[in-house]
Formats: structure tokens, C-alpha cells, sequence
């Protein structure tokens, strides 16, 4: 008989960000599948069985927690914010779409987490207030052409833009390449949020402006966000800044 | 000496989504203001006293809460899902931004959720796993011809496209009329998600074809997530459907 296949996001990284749901999950597996910085975020039992791979082997890792599951263990991959942003449920998804039968069998359980763009723009007000997409910045996803040509149409469209995967050592110049384009579309006023690792020890959060963001900024572990036209800084004295993106758009500000 | 207000996201519904976080607020918080559905959803202590206004009223739920912690209360704003995303942090944003120096002195801490389309995408597949807009279908926020042109650019954009506030007593034919504008830029065999009241005991999440998408299938608790050229589903034997958006675009499929 076949096993389950929970994949799980564990939340930005602080435990109290993770759901009840998912930590039930990984009581419940007995093999665990992931990237190590994910998997240490967990308080494994020594009978629980990790199984760690690159953060780049994703179709590699649902392959063996599905083979694991088809063989009648019950398996936990897992991701870091939510498993169905830009992480495992898709690549579990593809593997099961072109695998084998037995695959199709599996009771497969998907359960959400807080993903990184949530997280970082509560703890700097609600800059997804309004109408907001998320793309990820990286061409080893899809070709340079598209992400040029999605950064425009979702500016001139209004929508707030959160940027997953903005930069890396292998990708160090699309972020810059990113606010070149959008430059010439939005204002130079509008809020740029990096967020860093939110909810953690380490969590950096810092605002600046479109005309001067600067994507060294920005690291492998940081969520970009950019604002529209509406997106507003409001200065408080003794505290850090808050940015919003108003609920309403009146017709006269189009 | 001013008070805290939190703001909270419940999750879609279901205890099990709802994050420690947002549960040690409540049991921090002596005050709540909320719609009451969302209210319904604590178990509050007999000392803690409850605030209902309708849904509607958010800004004044908004002021309301921020007058009682500028009084020294610690208040906590409830939503639903992730209170950034069409809720009630943009609304105590907006009335810090226009209100009077003591809300800007209190101690504002918002605590992420588990917004509607993660929940539903979650339990079809992967929906969500590339790029994706987040747009509310009410012209109460904004006029229709900005939502119109929204829609063109995000799907022209390929994103995939989920839609809040998709349909009400008062916003009888928004629904319909998207599909329309979307049928004349996306394949008509695009997969539509009308996933209504996520994790809740009322769960019910089906999965059609643009061609044939209804928008009498979706109701006021409704997420509606239409893919992109991408997404796909996946038919399986005696196990419902999966939906996903590969992770990766080819150069050649654009």
C-alpha cells in the first residue's frame, strides 16, 4: 500500500510562523526530504530519517520522496515559507506528472506556509495592500526576455512587484538590470523594500527609494518588494517607517 | 504610555492554519475588533472583550482600535487569511497616515497569515508554482477599466492570475465579464480553480477550463486562480485532480 507525501513549507524560519498543520506533518513522516538549512529548522525524533540534497536538486528530491511513498513510507519534503511559491509542490507535481503510475497513487498532501513576501511585508506595514504579483528574478527559471517583458506589463499594469531569487553568484546582475527597467516606467519615488530573512535573528528589512535602490542590497536570502505609484512611506518619530499600499484607487489618480 | 495593536491573520479557517504567532497575540490582546466570522474563530477568555462591525467598515474598525491602544489598551486586529493581502493592515495604515501623532506612537506589529490562494492552491497542487499576480475583482476599490486593463496585461503577461473578492450580491457580473476579457488572450483549455472556503468543513474546490469557467460557481468565499498557457492538470485514478505551473519556461514554448 502507498505511503503519503506531505510537502510542507516551514514558514520564513521562525517556529512560531509555522503552522500547526504543518508540524503535525512532520510528526506524522518517517523520512524526511530537503535542503539542509530547511530540514534544521525541524525538531526531528532519532527515529525520523533525513535525507538531504542541494537546494538545487528539486526534481532529484521529489523523485526519491515519491519512490520512498510508492514503497509505503510516509514522507515529508519540505521547503522553507510555502511549499507552492517558487518551491517543492511543483516539483512534485512535474515528477508525478511524467513518472510512473505508481507515483499517481500516492496520497499527496500539499500544506501551505507563510511565504517570504507576506512575512516581510508584515513586518514593515502592507505594502501588498492592493493589486501585487510575485516574480522570481532568476533565468535559470525562463529565459532573460520574459522576465524583462513580465517586469514592464505587471509596472505598467500597477501592481506592487515582489521579487523572489533576486540575486546569486551565478545571477549578479539582474536585479540591477530589473530596477533599470522599471525606473523607466514608475516613479522615482516609489518605496523599495529589501527583506531580509524576516522573522529571524539575522532579519535585515531596510526601505529605500526606486531612484537610488541599490541591488547590492539584496542577497540570495532576501525578498524584494516594489511599490506602485500608490505605495506610501509614512515617517514616525522613534519608530521605523511603515509602507502601504492604499485598499482604494479613486478614479482621479489613474 | 500607548498600547500595542496587532494585527492578525486567522488563516482561511481551519485552527490547524492559524500560526503560534497570530495565537499568542490573541492571548496577549485584551481588546478585539473584527467582522465577526473572523472574530468567531478565537476562543477568546471572558476578560477579553469583542468589538464587531461589518466587513465593510475597516477603516473605522481601524481608528476605533487605534484610539483604544492610544489609550494604553493592547488591541488586536483580526482578519482573515493574511491580514496584508485585501485586508485590514492597509486600513490601520491609511488611518496612522492621516490620523492624529498618538496612533503613530503605538506599537504597531502585524503578524502574517496564510492567505486564501496559498490555502487553495495547496490543496489542487501547485498552481502557483511560477509567477503570479494577486488581483481583487471589486470595483468598489477601483474602477472597472483599471481592473480591465489589469487583467489584460498580467495574462498577457503569463502570470498566473488569482482573483479575490471575486463575486457578491452587489458585484453580480464582474466574474463573468473577466473570463470574457481573459478568453480573448489565454488558451480556452487554461485551467480555472474555484476554490471556495479552503480547509473549512464547507471546502469545496473544483477545477474547470477557461472555455467553460462559470462565474455562477463561485461565491463571496470563492478564490478563483486562473492559470496561465503553463499550468496543467493532472488526472488520476480514484484521486481528484492536480493542477500545476511547471517551474521552469523553455525558450522555445514562449
Amino acid at each position: 500500500m502507498s505511503g503519503r507525501v506531505f510537502v510542507i513549507g516551514t514558514g520564513p524560519g521562525s517556529p512560531d510562523q509555522m503552522t500547526p498543520e504543518a508540524r503535525s506533518a512532520v510528526e506524522r513522516s518517517a523520512e524526511f526530504f530537503g535542503y539542509r538549512p530547511y530540514l534544521d529548522r525541524l525538531s526531528l525524533r532519532p527515529d525520523q530519517k533525513r535525507n538531504i540534497s542541494d537546494n538545487r536538486e528539486e526534481l532529484h528530491r521529489a523523485k526519491a520522496g515519491l519512490d520512498r511513498a510508492a514503497a509505503g513510507a510516509n514522507v515529508c519534503i519540505v521547503s522553507g515559507g510555502d511549499p507552492g511559491v517558487f518551491a517543492m509542490a511543483a516539483a512534485v507535481c512535474e515528477a508525478i506528472d511524467h513518472g510512473p503510475q505508481a507515483w499517481k497513487d500516492v496520497d499527496l498532501v500539499v500544506v501551505p506556509g507563510i511565504t517570504a513576501m507576506l512575512a516581510v511585508a508584515a513586518r514593515i506595514g502592507a505594502p501588498l495592500g492592493h493589486d501585487f504579483c510575485a516574480i522570481s528574478l532568476s533565468d535559470n527559471l525562463k529565459p532573460w526576455d520574459i522576465i524583462e517583458n513580465r517586469l514592464k506589463l505587471t509596472a505598467q499594469a500597477g501592481l506592487v512587484i515582489a521579487l523572489y531569487n533576486p540575486i546569486s553568484k551565478a545571477r549578479p546582475w539582474q536585479l540591477a538590470q530589473a530596477f533599470d527597467i522599471l525606473r523607466a516606467i514608475l516613479p522615482a519615488e516609489t518605496p523599495v523594500i529589501f527583506g531580509r530573512a524576516a522573522g529571524r535573528k539575522d532579519e535585515r528589512i531596510t526601505v529605500s527609494r526606486l531612484r537610488d535602490a541599490e541591488a547590492s542590497t539584496a542577497d540570495m536570502a532576501t525578498c524584494v518588494i516594489i511599490g506602485s505609484a500608490e505605495t506610501r512611506i509614512i515617517h514616525r518619530l522613534g519608530r521605523g517607517d511603515l509602507v502601504y499600499t492604499p485598499r482604494f484607487i479613486a478614479a482621479a489618480t489613474r
